[in-house]
């Protein structure tokens, strides 16, 4: 008997901030693996700010969705039925399945798992997609240097928290900036870092000054607006930006303006667009690093987990007023 | 008899706009060479808009001016003294002479200039710091493509027309964007940009739309603001924008709010800021391409030629007006 397949669908394209109606929870047969495909059940869905983009009717990168097309996303999921002999029943990987319960795979872009060393959720964070970005901006494009002052937003965030960590790894003094006391006490009690500005207190401003006497060197984006404005204030010559995010925009319908871009003339200072999924030669190097690091228990991480599928919605849309803390995951399964 | 050295010094702080207030002329005795130095009388002086940070308190590099200092700049001087051997009355050099008549140097930073070659005053201009800005932040920053849509602001200016022509060397589609119908016309007929943009009119923003149907892949930015914005909002992936100034931002107390660099995240976009005087390494091989180019007429230029050390501030004060046609020149001597 086939099981029903539930799924999360694109009702409408959101104008300014995505609200629940957007989205419509649909229920379908499971499809059936083609030769050389597999089945997937999954497991936990991973939910992430990038998605926002592909709600868009235009979309920088990527193909945008259709309205009723399946909201799209990666999670893990388990071999249940399998027409490809690199896979087995039971096998366990991470994969783009999509807002659903089931998918049908053609086995190209499985990752492998191990829950032996890990929990199955943290290859969607830092062992996944959003460990990897953080590793290929700080890295490759923010390129640390020991004693370097880096500045990192959405700090207590997947990818902020991992890119914040990895600086201090690489010797560097590193400031996060987060919503809110709780979550910066983690990042600084938890995580490590060196000092963390809540940008919803009312000196945020002064604050970031007061903790970079020294000047900024790297600033890892994930924000936006008025932040970045600040930080272009502080930089120092040859600073480095690594452009990875802008949650404080995906849903703005008068985006701010940044007035503070003249800096990076005098300054000579790099901003850089990246999207991790240009770079797929780094991930085993990166993956493999990272994997090390969290047995080490030199990377820390935090989950926010919510059960049942028909709560992707809600658990999105509270990405961006930051109601997640750490890693925004849906147990599906 | 030792004649008398005229010199333009900074009076005042520009507050905003720079005005004729801010200058003071005064004479001086004109000043004797030690052993190892040279005596110089300026032939040339060159007027360029970086000048306007030196007379602000701070400055994102270099060494601001203190009230009552000789104004800094590049000038083509005639040894007129030389108590170094490497030297010899008649000389002719390009030097930072500053704004006056007369100048001793300790000879380290000149550079000699051959007049029989080309005119003196081309080694302030193609041929001279311009001209290696434009080689430097195009080539090494921009890397333009055989086949790439090239976009280039303030392209009758003498950073801008020689980044145009370059990339039509580089077989590059080239849109340049100036101030006025004569200075498009130039940029088009006698420097063969494929189109120009008259950044005055109306119509510009749909203008540059129409004129870049396959979208930007290089921004040579020597203007900021509005331009900037809508140059990203066209900009294809993996765009690359050098930042070369942003000459519409020196002189302003409120600067215009860039609302578009969300773009630089989804298209991976490069921001990147220089200053050609971090990169004396690439000076001679630049210099002498450069050089080959005029020759070849495959660089063509024009300059405006003001008489008169005093009538220094007034074109200087033009430049941000864009009063001048090219690259702005003082005749000294």
């Amino acid at each position: 008997m086939t099981p029903t397949n539930k799924q999360v669908l694109l009702a409408s394209r959101p104008d300014g901030w995505v609200k629940e109606s957007d989205f419509r929870i649909a229920e379908t047969p499971t499809p059936t693996p083609s030769e050389g495909q597999v089945l997937l059940k999954t497991l936990y869905l991973s939910l992430d700010p990038y998605m926002r983009g592909a709600m868009n009717e235009k979309r920088a990168y990527g193909t945008p969705l259709n309205l009723g097309d399946v909201m799209v996303g990666e999670g893990i999921g388990e071999v249940v039925e399998s027409k490809n002999p690199r896979f087995k029943i039971g096998d366990t990987v991470a994969a783009y399945t999509g807002w659903q319960q089931y998918a049908v795979s053609d086995a190209r872009n499985l990752r492998p798992v191990d829950t032996k060393l890990l929990p199955a959720s943290v290859y969607l964070g830092v062992v996944g997609m959003p460990g990897v970005t953080a590793w290929y901006g700080l890295l490759k494009i923010g390129e640390p240097k020991p004693g370097e002052t880096v500045v990192v937003s959405a700090a207590s965030g997947a990818v902020g928290s991992v890119a914040g960590q990895i600086a201090k790894i690489k010797d560097c003094r590193v400031i996060g900036i987060a919503g809110g006391k709780q979550k910066c006490d983690y990042v600084v009690n938890d995580l490590g870092f060196d000092t963390c500005i809540d940008y919803r207190s009312s000196d945020w401003y002064d604050a970031l000054a007061a903790a970079t006497p020294r000047g900024i060197d790297v600033y890892f984006e994930n924000v936006g607006g008025p932040l970045l404005d600040a930080v272009l204030a502080r930089s120092n010559a040859f600073a480095r930006i690594p452009l990875c995010g802008m949650i404080a925009e995906y849903n703005a319908t008068d985006r701010y303006g940044i007035r503070n871009l003249i800096s990076a003339v005098g300054n000579r200072i790099k901003l850089q667009g990246f999207i991790i999924s240009d770079h797929f030669a780094i991930w085993p190097e990166a993956l493999a690093q990272l994997a090390q690091w969290v047995r080490e228990k030199k990377i820390k991480y935090r989950e926010t987990v919510v059960e049942g599928l028909e709560n992707a919605p809600s658990a999105f849309i509270g990405l961006f007023k930051g109601e997640n803390f750490g890693k925004q995951i849906v147990k599906v399964a």
